[in-house]
C-alpha cells in the first residue's frame, strides 16, 4: 500500500539561514503555499497557534535506531522514541505562532519553525486539547 | 512533485467501536506494525507519551472550507484553521499515552487515539517541548 501527498505549500527562508534547528526556530520563516490551497488559510490571525506538518526531504528513511542528537555517546533508541528526522515517513510536526497572513497571496509568516529553505509543507491544523498535549 | 508513503501498522479495534471522535479517544487502540519496522519500538516504556501520525483514509481530500465539528450554524472556515479530517493532505495527529509494547510482536496499546479500525499508521514521536506545545 502507497499513499501520495502533494505539497500544500514551501517553506521560505533568507539565504544565509543557519541550518541547526534551534537557529531555524529562532528565527521567523514564511510558507508559501500554492495558489490552489489559498483558500484554506480563511480565518487564520496573527497569534494563532498551528501545528505544521512538513516533509523533511532530506532525511534518511533507512533507519531504525539511533543517537538522540546524533551524540553517539548517548545509547541508540528506536526512532519512534525520538524526534530525530531520519525515520521511515519523515513528517515533521512543529507548533508554531502566526506572525502574519496574506491569504491572497498565499503567505503565512510564522516563528518557531525549525524546517529548511525549500521544505514542502504537508498540512497546518488549528491547535487543540483533544489532540494536543497541553494546548489551551 | 509526489510524495509516497508506506505505512509503518495499523490500528486495530474491538469489532463494534462506536466510530465519533470523543469514543474512539476513550478506549484503548492497538497500533500493530509492520514486521520490519518493529526495531524502531526500542526503548518506547508503558507511560511514554508519543504523537502519532496516521492517514485518514476515510477523510474528503477535495475541501477547504468545512463548518467547525460539522456543524453548519457555525460559520465556514479554512480546513487549515481547523482540525477537521477532509483536508488536501488529511494526516492526523494526536498525541497519545503508551499503556503497553511488545517490540517483539510489534504491538503498542496506547489511550487517547481517535483513529478508526484499519487506520494507517505513518510515524510515531516522542513528545518534546522544541516541537510540541505545552510538552514536559
Amino acid at each position: 500500500m502507497t499513499i501520495s501527498l502533494e505539497p500544500i505549500g514551501w517553506v521560505r527562508r533568507e539565504e544565509g539561514t543557519p541550518t541547526s534547528p534551534d537557529e531555524l526556530a529562532s528565527r521567523p520563516a514564511r510558507i508559501e503555499l500554492a495558489p490552489r490551497f489559498r483558500e484554506g488559510l480563511s480565518r487564520i490571525s496573527p497569534g494563532d497557534e498551528l501545528l505544521v506538518l512538513f516533509w523533511m526531504d532530506r532525511a534518511d528513511r533507512g533507519r531504525l535506531l539511533v543517537h538522540p542528537r546524533g551524540d553517539v555517546r548517548r545509547p541508540l533508541r528506536g526512532v519512534f522514541a525520538t524526534r530525530s528526522p531520519h525515520r521511515p515517513n519523515p513528517i515533521g510536526a512543529t507548533t508554531v505562532r502566526v506572525i502574519r497572513v496574506d491569504q491572497e497571496r498565499g503567505i503565512l509568516e510564522v516563528e518557531g519553525l525549525d524546517a529548511l529553505d525549500g521544505t514542502p509543507v504537508l498540512d497546518l491544523k488549528a491547535t487543540d486539547p483533544h489532540f494536543d498535549r497541553g494546548a489551551p
